[in-house]
């Protein structure tokens, strides 16, 4: 019997570990491998080969593990380029050497990149018996071809309901007050637009509807003048039309060629200060809580993100499978159901699925009931977390043991 | 039968309607009162005579006002000043105007003392039947004479997980990186030295450890050096030595001659790249959501705050109490436990209760066992949230109805 591999890559999420849980749970019910082995700091790791062995972890860890947010084996920013042969090669004799059958891969888009090149070069190479699998995860929910992203409803419930009690917290006072609530999204809005979930929303500002300055003063003073308040929602990749970011800080980048951003609220509340609309203005930058707040986690979530890991173990089973990727597929119906499929991870990968268009609101007002329909489902529940000293238990780090 | 009048001033808490909720209760069981009226906005709309009926608030609107976070009464920031004989003389007169024999303020030092003046001028001006009882709360845990506040241990709460997991997720990557969390607490540290109960703490820079900038950054680059990682919680009132604080936008006020802080990460943040000492900084600015963010309520914080609103409530059967604070007091003992006593509100306004010098390690390098000892059983426990549509259901603000 040969072994498996799990890594994870590209950003945390709160549930990025309940996919690794899963997949150990399957294994556990049906051993199609001998060993769970787990890569620590994904690629980076796997070339070192610095593993853990995960076979037989108990029940209790398992659960445990489900609730621990940011990826307990580690992440990394290195990506395996495609011309980079040397790496190739060395990650098949690895495999080899530890009878490394299958890889499952956790990651977004650059991740599902990975599994793509490496599937095309073991093809391209002759390489039998060695099979990459994608595993879909990120806050971002911009991977196509998949419902959604695991960890996305985890992400969404606590925009949202951090939204609405910021939200509490403003209007608590009788004077005048702007609220600029700052969520992540280079790229794509879904992570600003989960915010209309908490229905406090007046000015939503994401990468798919140009800002435009004059327009925001405008609709800002208007919201003043109706109620002394205005809350403003926006994604750290807002933009102009001409694509210039309106966060100052988009000079560096993480190494990918993405721009490092954050500030956009600042920059915001600077305008709104300046003009005089208001003549107080608060932030809440969500920073990196949004994607490790694990008080919050979507029970609808943490379950997807288990079951999927389940499901890719299972697919393993057939020799012909890989370069694909499991996604999330929902069925048509009242009740809200997913079902589990598998596309070429290929397909999912280097392309940004936009929030669509046509669920945007006019003049910055949010999103459409058809949105928040397709959001809702996604945060509900609440899972029944294991608590030690009063704060929610978590394994220790794979890479700190 | 007289009526009573319940309101709520000075900055939110997670817990403060916990407290009406237990007048309310409590009046339910003994009714002292024939009306239970809640003042909107402070003292501001007491003497514009906004009041809401709270008498026969359903069971069930009880539950969820517990666990709805921000004053649903609404606050203010308007102090009554002791020599403005005119607003003491109004307030008795709208007081005789709704045969309302008892005052409920909850509130931190500011309320304390308007609570203190009120009965000093009832009783000066020989007016009998009037009487005006403190309700602690505050999120700071600055006030005197009481073990701790109602508020304080979901913030600590929600301080400490949030480092926990923002810890979590500054780990998963291999590279050099400093994780700066900044809380609020303008004069005290006792929020900041509540992320120590996370276990991942570096550096603890508070207000009553004078903050020194060669120190900071020396212990910044031991960290470094020894594991590539710092995580770094500062108190928005960190101050040099000579009282200057660290933040840079410390030149407004809010009325009551204190600074609006804001901004010490940012600072340290600049000083960390400046420096060099790392290549990278993140700043993880909880902001508002630290006291309001009831997700983490802490089930022995929302409890004890509707226990006190119930105490206050009997206590008030006694014609001559009045300009007393009702108190906890920890209990001695193995377990942790809480009675409710009282105490002159004067005693407790206008004095900063700082965290203990004695519980503070040198070199920034936390809080001692102690402290911690005194911080964990006021996080213990979650309570069982009524959820709508997947958030935490919440009372439409009653200012706002």
């Amino acid at each position: 019997m040969s072994n498996c591999l799990v890594a994870q890559s590209g950003g945390p999420t709160s549930v990025i570990n309940a996919t690794i849980a899963g997949i150990v749970k399957a294994n556990q019910l049906n051993p199609l491998y001998e060993h769970v082995y787990g890569g620590l700091n994904g690629v980076e790791g796997i070339l070192n080969e610095r593993f853990v062995d995960l076979t037989d972890m108990s029940e209790e860890e398992n659960r445990i593990l489900q609730q621990t947010p940011s990826s307990a084996l580690g992440s990394c920013r290195y990506k395996l380029k495609r011309d980079n042969v040397k790496d190739f090669e060395k990650l098949i004799r690895i495999m080899e050497k530890y009878d490394i059958s299958t890889v499952f891969y956790t990651g977004g888009n650059d991740s599902m990149d990975t599994v793509t090149a490496l599937s095309e070069y073991a093809e391209a190479q002759g390489i039998t018996g060695r099979r990459f699998i994608g595993c879909p995860k990120t806050i971002d929910n911009d991977l196509m071809h998949t419902d959604h992203c695991p960890g996305y409803g985890s992400a969404a419930k606590y925009i949202a309901a951090t939204t609405l009690q910021t939200w509490l917290d403003l209007n608590v006072y009788t004077r005048q007050e702007v609220l600029i609530v700052e969520t992540m999204g280079r790229d794509a809005g879904w992570l600003a637009a989960s915010a209309c979930l908490s229905g406090v929303v007046d000015i939503l500002i994401i990468p798919e509807a140009p800002f435009d300055k004059d327009e925001f003063l405008k609709l800002v003073r208007k919201f003043i003048r109706q109620k002394n308040k205005c809350v403003v929602v926006v994604s750290e990749g807002a933009r102009y039309a001409d694509g210039t970011y309106i966060s100052s800080s988009e000079t560096k980048n993480d190494g990918f060629g993405h721009a490092t951003l954050g500030g956009a609220a600042h920059t915001l509340k600077e305008m709104v200060l300046e003009s005089g609309v208001s003549s107080r203005c608060r932030v809440q930058d969500l920073s990196y809580a949004q994607r490790c707040h694990a008080g919050d986690l979507s029970l609808t979530d943490m379950t997807e993100s288990f079951r999927l890991g389940m499901s890719a173990h299972m697919h393993s089973a057939d020799p012909a499978f890989t370069g694909r990727m499991v996604a999330l597929k929902r069925r048509e119906g009242e009740a809200y159901e997913v079902e589990y499929i598998t596309i070429p991870a290929g397909e999912a990968a280097n392309y940004v699925r936009n929030f669509p268009a046509e669920w945007i609101l006019p003049d910055y007002q949010g999103v459409t009931e058809e949105a928040l329909a397709y959001m809702r489902p996604l945060i509900q529940g609440k899972p029944d977390l294991i608590l030690e000293n009063g704060l929610p238990a978590y394994v220790k780090p794979y890479y700190m043991r």
